[in-house]
């Protein structure tokens, strides 16, 4: 394992989840980047887009691909992953991790795999399937909130104990929504304001709804669902709570049971806060019993395990590498 | 009414709640302040600790007490307004603010006037009970997350429709918590950072239950609140949901209808942010209805609405001024 | 003066100043506004861009000029108020407060009055020149650094003190830069973010010069200034400092004596901080001699005494009213 | 170099350094942590102080140090590390990284080793003496400030060519000035903040002087430093300006030169911008000639290339390790 070199290629390099992803892929051990697609950036250095990188790279960005790699990430919007794939006549023996929700579920909301450009694409959340992860070609990589929701409910829904409707609330970071500006993205509006937005209609649920059911044998109750964007750069807190028969010790005892032999998930006792896994690859969750409710907290950084992190956890898990291969990142703490 | 000078004392007046008083009662057009009673500070200047208010004022704290006063506001912690009542023997004919929650319930949560220290105090929300405040003598100024919650359902409660369980969460900023130091209230922490606390048992329940119980024949159902910690200082925004057999049109007229009267809120049409009443005394208010939910988001400045502009409001009230006397204030907007 | 309704109207009323301005104006005692123009919101409610307003104000944004007004603000950009004076034919009876660049000096930088449009603009420092401001018909409104670093100088200036150079660091809040979004205003970029820019060229430095040398008999020295963005939004601080035989206390008498009558510029004895000024009118000064030099700093609100609260001081004293009317604004504080 | 496996020891590992300095040894190639002394924490786990590092190390403070460690690490306060050698017998063997300023500088100013406590500490500045270093048993670590002003103005010393007065302005944020709780620390007060302090007599002054004194021939002009408390947690600006000979070409083939063999030192071609730094070890440097003078942007993270990533550079030094071991971060970016 220490001599594997993958060789990766990145479409989309330019926006926030690419250069995430350069981070992260420039300081793994057994990854050599061979290009950097962009095509509004294309014949410009990386660093010169993603500054903190003076120094780290030479790289440029290219509007030519390349078909020497084993693996290919798309970073590109919602929409466009589809249209890359329906436009290139890319080998099926490259590996494709699509950031997008192109991918993620279909209409059914029901099959494990969805199909499309010729490809299967496995949901790589690898708290849910990772040896299903471990045998794909293609990676359709979860939604940011999606994956803060989803680990928080796993291991009720393998237990069937989602039976009564779940409440979630959730605050997500500004780098959420991308690089491009907007009225919501200045940092004359941003700065110490709060605002909510897509409440109980956010399209995270659709993948969230898709994992759940597959796992219950029961019929899923209602998941509402209130987003609320925050004055910050990185992360996502949520707290969902249901009503559920297990008692404190009972949902501990769960919890630590399923995540036991996940690298990236840890079971706080004391209460949390989000800043403990941003610029990490981990999700932290807390348990309370209050009255009847189980409120479980949940925090992910959106751009690593939400996003660009969990695309190289699954690329671990695809060529065989270890889970947390350079995924050991420092957190910022402050 | 342009002659009328009310003479106020202030009990307290080094915290937030007291120092934020003292921005409002210097510009308030009615209002000559006596003292300002500090145990910490006295004897040193008001802009010692109160630093924006150097070259407005040349009061100094003091410990003694004056009872030339026609209203003494208490801006002392839990706890701390009771026992000042008790050890001092004020005139009854000095009108009390209190800002602390020592006199807004009792344990029967049932009394539409809480008794304390020889004194009848009427619960200070004037957009619940203008008229009986209008007449009271002594005032229990609500709290800032009871104030925004029951300002989002106060119009269903009296038409008794809060017959279903309603969930809320809510995120406050820093200033909510007070001056004193601690590890949430630290920079380095703070910024950046979310975090819950008090998950659905937050104190304020109380007072929110006893409102809406006393305008509803029917039960109250459960109300969940999941209350955050946001990295700002000023403002409280709610987001509250509940099975409502309203159209969105019946709950915007509902709402327009119920609030007409009141100069400090507003229906936003559009989806609001904190901002727009940050250092303001409004409250905003947003409708929508979501399948068989009706959604309200609510947000208020914590210090103003929240704490001492609605002692003012009250304030102008218990006198005869117009309501909102020396509140009409600039928003930070930014 | 009680009595006195002045009318004013608004040009470029949609952006950060404009908005400002309104914020200011709809609580005036002694102001009426006509109308607020805009050619890009034209037709729709002010209070849909300056969302704050929301149950102040029911104006509209027009795209039609009235001429009944006694005043006339310019909000528009640099180089736009001229040209908006050069198109159309303004009776010179009414007022023009021009919160651009454009006729703050002119090339010779020596003139006191800059003529242009057949009008004659003095240049609206009211700590630098309050008579002429009172007799005046038209204003050019000071920059915001250029506020902040004269009123840390004038003194020294007309004292004949500036003879060695100065040196100035300042930092801005995002306002600053007004409304358009760009890649320094993004929030994810800015939030936590520091950067210098135009150091030693800031284009104030000709308002600043030109006051500075019309005040001093002898040739004024280097100014030179590192202006940085900061990760705020109001507010601007600056440090400077020059060689000064004064000592402390002969440093503290001449400030203390300049500003004595001046309402809006305080010397505080401690070191200040920005916050103390944000969201009102005021200039805070604090002085501090260390070993041959003399240390000034100063600080305001960029969008009041740094531009749109300036104007309405400057209004107040070409209209005969109190300099402090409508500009008795509660500070943010937090 | 693989095999190496270096024993280390950090006293004071509760503070903010020492918990910068745990993060980054736990996942350093050739670091095994052999105790982490607190006297306030023993017998705790370190996540509990450090959260961020749950499910990373199940390390407990202690207060029993442990002789059996190649390398101390010092994280006490200023003047503590002083006090901790003299009352402990240390075997000389022990290596030592102070990272208080007790062994930073003496009096004189002139000794290019200072002694004390039967020890003699190197000056930890890498791109300084990197020769000297390797050498050296004992290291004194540079101060946060001191660092980015002194890689502003290392070449230009060492050329002689500081020979006029230089002017810094710089910027830190809250982290700065570690965990203790304080008015300035508070985040209600430092939101949106700014402020000066210890405006010209900063005491870092002391080893930036030696330091530059110590390369010059000439005797080295007036440092004049204006430090500024930022509203962020992490990273530290500085400007950096003087009267320089040397055109833009030359000043930059300059500070290539000097900086060519050194990793974590960048020149930017382009105005950078702090959080290009942040959460990294590496040095960012602009030049830009404006006029006669030359000025020298530097920017660090204050915790890193300042303090704890600055140590374990100088650790991997001590012990022959590549010079980045351990120190290829990802860059927070946002």
């Amino acid at each position: 394992m220490g001599g594997l070199s993958i060789k990766a290629g990145i479409v989309g390099g330019a926006g926030y989840t690419g250069g995430e992803l350069l981070r992260l892929l420039l300081n793994h051990p057994n990854v050599e980047i061979t290009f950097v697609h962009s095509n509004s950036q294309a014949g410009k250095p990386v660093h010169d887009t993603h500054t903190d990188l003076l120094g780290d790279t030479d790289l440029y960005f290219t509007d030519a691909l390349q078909e020497e790699v084993d693996v290919l990430f798309l970073c590109v919007g919602h929409g466009a992953a589809r249209k890359f794939l329906e436009s290139e006549q890319l080998p099926a023996s490259i590996k494709i991790i699509d950031l997008s929700q192109d991918f993620r579920w279909n209409e059914s909301l029901k099959e494990a795999v969805v199909k499309g450009c010729d490809r299967e694409f496995v949901y790589g959340l690898p708290e849910l399937q990772r040896e299903s992860i471990k045998q794909a070609q293609n990676i359709a990589n979860p939604g940011c909130f999606a994956t803060a929701i989803q680990l928080a409910l796993l291991p009720l829904a393998q237990q069937n104990l989602l039976t009564e409707e779940v409440h979630v609330s959730g605050i997500t970071g500004s780098t959420g929504a991308g690089q491009s500006l907007s009225a919501t993205s200045h940092y004359s509006w941003r700065s110490g304001n709060i605002s909510n937005y897509k409440v109980l209609n956010h399209q995270h649920l659709h993948e969230i709804r898709r994992t759940l059911q597959g796992m219950q044998n029961s019929e899923l109750p209602s998941i509402n669902f209130v987003p609320y964007r925050g004055p910050f750069t990185r992360g996502i807190l949520c707290t969902s709570y249901t009503r559920c028969s297990l008692s404190q010790e009972e949902a501990e005892e769960l919890y630590n049971s399923y995540y036991n032999s996940h690298p990236f998930v840890s079971i706080s006792k004391s209460t949390p806060d989000l800043k403990q896994v941003v610029n990490t690859n981990k999700c932290l969750l807390h348990l309370q019993k209050e009255g009847d409710y189980l409120v479980v907290s949940s925090m992910i950084d959106n751009l690593l395990k939400g996003a660009s992190g969990q695309a190289v956890q699954n690329m671990n898990l695809l060529f065989g590498l270890e889970e947390q291969a350079g995924l050991r990142l420092k957190a910022s703490a402050f």
